[in-house]
């Protein structure tokens, strides 16, 4: 990885990663989970401001956020990623957000379900697509736009989707997530969970949106239409042992037992195993599954590692869903540097 | 700027600056403020967790975090800036958390004051400095070290520092920010402000420290002992008018009238004048300068732009403080990079 251009350092100071030791949380605290923000966190004042639900429906709705209080409400541990995570890593680096591998964070959301809010303006037949637009504007490659995301009827209804106005205990979202409501899709990767949501559009057609049609899409060349990006790819992230060095972040360990944690996701069903290696993948041991906050959310995972022998050591995980799907220890590059699950490699000094 | 390497990208992410539209609260949201993590959160139990001031004092004490929160307490809107902000734009480049200029938060602190308590512990004639210890530690510049900064005597009872346990209306300290217990000294950069703080140890010589002998010093060479910084230098920001682009930041702005606005602070004193130029630094004149949200906070400016014609703009913002001291336009090199406060620069593209 060389040459990271300003841009790409302006994107990445503007932008957040989880600060790998805090794994240790099960549920992120405020401040700590990742944020990808694609124009500007938009002023909302939350008086004003209502929820348009409109289009293919027979009853458009409008709603303030005390309405949407009043509803239905549950609050629901979700795992959320980039889907762009790791895109730096891959070679040659295509040139965006350069998250490393820390785009992640878990956080209670509060609101209320999205289906039941659909049914009750009830699509008609023609009904296709479902658009969520948030206030945030900007200009990405070459269109202005608002920012604008879409799911199929029949994923909008048949997921846990909820309609999220506050994080944790029922506290506001804070305006970093979405203030003051946002879309929360279980197991898909960050983009589908549109922040600062002001309207949501049931269309006759497929949407064919920027960050539908040319964003987020698996291409394999420029020319090449690709396919969706959609749901979370399994990872496993450790918290790095021991203590770091300031710059190069390098971990320095005692000789000794040394005790491995981290968690691991999949927004393709549960983490049915982790694998650690102490030898830079040589070799590879189960790691113990612990809980997840919730089943839409990360598993915790602790292996026993006897750091023995003094020197370099590179430790590594590796998860694998119950869908069967397992990291690779290799990047597999593609245009928009997307869903880079390969196996996350800690460099670490065991000190005599 | 050329050529970030990956352990500067990785730092980038790790840290986090502040997004420039956040610039639109007084008091900044809780995970938008600025963070520098020199090592890691460390992950403090608050029921066995005690801070004790000890060394050249009549009588050490040990407080536990209910026992500080019996005492005094009062509420300060404090504004803080990492004291490498603006490093990366210095070339050549020095290479270490590469700040472009947004490592900058307002937060109102709860906590006691810092000087009733030491004048209660009672320093002896041999007391010189105050050395505070945080409960994170790494290797910085190849030494092991728990993070520690201090104060002069006379700079710990003369300064209004507080002993911060909350973070607005007594809101717990976020991990990220020092929990349970900071030290909070206004008008100082970041770095005196030490987080996780558990030990107050009161010396008969100047502290040598890593943090106070070696980084944190104004050097114009290797060989140079330099200066220590201190007090932050005067700067104001502007909250980036119109649209971004995703991925170069670049403004969009519509043609005809623009309120531009922003906020300045200094170490030095009060904000006496913040200027505005719109045409790169040709020609200024006077924005007007509004309320702070306390006397150790920076202060709102707004100026009315009138942006006539379409093309191609800079927009610069200049603050001078109550002591004379105002920003420069080009960057004064130091080998650590520090304080480095030339004015900021928004190129904007005005559309007809």
């Amino acid at each position: 990885m060389e040459g990271i251009t300003a841009d790409e350092l302006q994107l990445a100071h503007r932008n957040s990663a989880l600060p790998l030791e805090a794994l240790r949380w099960p549920i992120t605290p405020v401040g700590l989970h990742y944020l990808l923000i694609h124009y500007d966190i938009p002023a909302v004042d939350p008086a004003s401001w209502r929820l348009e639900l409109g289009g293919c429906v027979e009853r458009p709705l409008a709603l303030s956020l005390d309405e949407l209080q009043r509803r239905e409400r549950l609050t629901m541990p979700v795992t959320m990623e980039c889907a762009g995570n790791g895109r730096a890593r891959m070679d040659p680096r295509p040139v965006s957000q350069p998250w490393l591998g820390e785009a992640i964070g878990t956080a209670a959301w509060t609101g209320t379900p999205l289906a039941p809010l659909l049914r009750e303006a009830g699509p008609t037949d023609a009904a296709v697509d479902v658009v969520f637009t948030g206030l945030d504007r900007g200009v990405e490659g070459g269109v202005p736009q608002a920012y604008e995301r879409s799911l199929t009827l029949d994923e909008a209804l048949g997921s846990d989707a909820l309609l999220a106005w506050g994080i944790g205990d029922g506290v506001p979202l804070p305006p970093q997530h979405g203030f003051p409501l946002r879309l929360v899709v279980p197991g898909w990767y960050g983009m589908t969970n549109v922040k600062w949501l002001h309207r949501i559009t049931v269309a006759d057609r497929p949407f064919e949106g920027y960050q539908q049609a040319r964003g987020y899409r698996m291409r394999t060349s420029e020319d090449d239409p690709g396919t969706p990006v959609t749901r979370m790819v399994p990872r496993a992230l450790m918290q790095p042992p021991g203590v770091p060095d300031f710059m190069t972040r390098r971990r320095f360990v005692d000789v000794g037992p040394c005790l491995l944690q981290g968690r691991a996701w999949s927004g393709h069903g549960p983490i049915a195993r982790v694998e650690v290696s102490t030898d830079g993948g040589a070799t590879w041991a189960d790691a113990e599954l612990g809980d997840a906050p919730g089943p839409h959310a990360w598993r915790a995972w602790s292996y026993r590692w006897d750091a023995a022998s003094a020197g370099e050591h590179e430790l590594l995980c590796r998860a694998t869903d119950a869908a069967g799907n397992v990291q690779p220890l290799e990047e597999a590059w593609n245009v928009g540097g997307y869903a880079n699950n390969a196996v996350q490699r800690v460099p670490v000094t065991v000190e005599a």
